[in-house]
């Protein structure tokens, strides 16, 4: 199957991490000036501000709030940093409340002191020790498969598959996954678990970008929708099977363009959007 | 099942690209030097040689040539591009029969511009077009799944189970894997894959090195065993429990200890190898 082209920016959502260089205020001038119709707030960008002055401000540029990013980074060896970062997951869901974001994406962790599977045994349990906290807030919670070369730091579950099974087991409608195309693109099973995150009314967040080729840094070389070697359409269209109807989220690190000029990367952003996404 | 320390060095095998700075001639007087018994040769160590020439130099020095490194590179739009890719495998077949090397391992190769899938069939065409030249050479062929940070261009085979299930459709006793924990110490379903490998009889190679915390270059950057979070002993243990009894291949890339002196490297390789692999 084949995605059809985004005529309109009505689904359009930027993270506030893509254009780092803008505060959330000239973020919020530039994404409504251009007809972006979704944010995802990165909770650095709310520091040292009232959020619900930040949620008033969003609303008045007729942003929605899609997910305040992000959660997680459950696992430690040491317990007294677990419990810690349980707390931390608390304050997110109450940030999240308090903004008006019905999500939170969770980067999940990973601690190279102890094995992936203790930290996956540690990433269950601290979902399920904040869970009833976000059902409450009504505020949901996305498990984000990480690329497996982030698996030594930043999340020990490395392939949709893995979160699939996590959000079954944990069995809640507050638990979901987010698929980012840049962590799942190269997955074989890809279609499968899109389609199983789908049935199971777990597909909660979608994000695009692409993979430079040749990338150049692990974490910050992100490239725009068409300049790698993604094909975003085609698992775009793989999410739209499912009756996906959330926004298509871009969600680019890239040390490249933050030293640009950030409108005209905007720009660049919603031409891709059109194009290629 | 936690893995017995190696005392001697019966087992291990270096990769000659692990000490590029040195000529295959250097290198089999050092790694000999202090004990080695293998190596696994890359074919640009090769150049301007007489390859019979060099299999009697490494016979001289008490070195098993484990394998020649690398075939594979099948995918590419360009069919002619496929054609003369298939015959620079057979020219690999060819000069690891007169090097004495059993195996030739395959790097499989991926083209962005078409569709991993597409790439994937290319794959599987490609090994099918050698096998028998590899059969009547007595050279057997293994199937390295790659990180899947390197599916953009080198390889299309990105997990233990796509290699594995790759060599149980083609289904020749000469077609196995390579499995180098760099590529796939992350995957949940590791010790099931290694499992898998062996029941079938497909596990013709183990390579090792670490991932290193950070890791700043994606393709120049291995640690030495120890050095980073891949659990080399464990992963060791299960392939062991396989019955394995083929060599410990050392396969570093490291632009930081190419800069260094290779005899130290070496040192500190032999002291890890004892203590972490």
């Amino acid at each position: 199957m084949s995605a059809k082209m985004l005529n309109d920016l009505s689904r359009l959502c930027i993270h506030t991490i893509t254009t780092k260089p803008w505060s959330i205020e000239e973020a919020a001038i530039h994404y409504s000036k251009a007809g972006v119709k979704g944010i995802s707030v990165w909770r650095d960008a709310l520091h040292n501000r009232s959020i619900r002055g930040v949620a008033t401000m969003l609303r008045e540029h007729d942003l929605k709030v899609v997910s305040l990013c992000r959660g997680g980074f459950f696992p430690a060896l040491d317990l007294q940093k677990r419990i810690n970062q349980i707390d931390e997951n608390k304050r997110a869901i109450e940030e999240a409340h308090e903004l008006g974001a019905p999500l939170v994406v969770l980067v999940c962790g990973s601690d190279t002191e102890q094995s992936l599977e203790d930290s996956r045994k540690q990433i269950r349990d601290g979902i399920e020790a904040i869970v009833g906290e976000a059902a409450a807030a009504g505020v949901r919670l996305a498990i984000e498969p990480l690329h497996p070369m982030y698996a030594d730091t930043r999340s020990a579950i490395n392939t949709l598959a893995q979160a699939n099974a996590l959000a079954e087991v944990i069995n809640s409608p507050t638990v979901g996954v987010a698929i980012d195309v840049y962590h799942v693109w190269w997955d074989p099973t890809l279609e499968f678990e899109i389609k199983r995150s789908g049935e199971n009314r777990h597909l909660f967040a979608f994000h695009i970008c692409d993979w430079n080729v040749p990338t150049t840094d692990l974490l910050n070389d992100r490239g725009i929708m068409g300049e790698g070697c993604i094909p975003v359409n085609k698992i775009r269209s793989w999410v739209e099977a499912t009756g996906f109807e959330g926004f298509y989220e871009v969600e680019i690190f890239s040390n490249k363009y933050w030293q640009q000029d950030q409108s005209e990367f905007l720009k660049k952003i919603i031409k891709a959007y059109k194009e290629n996404s």
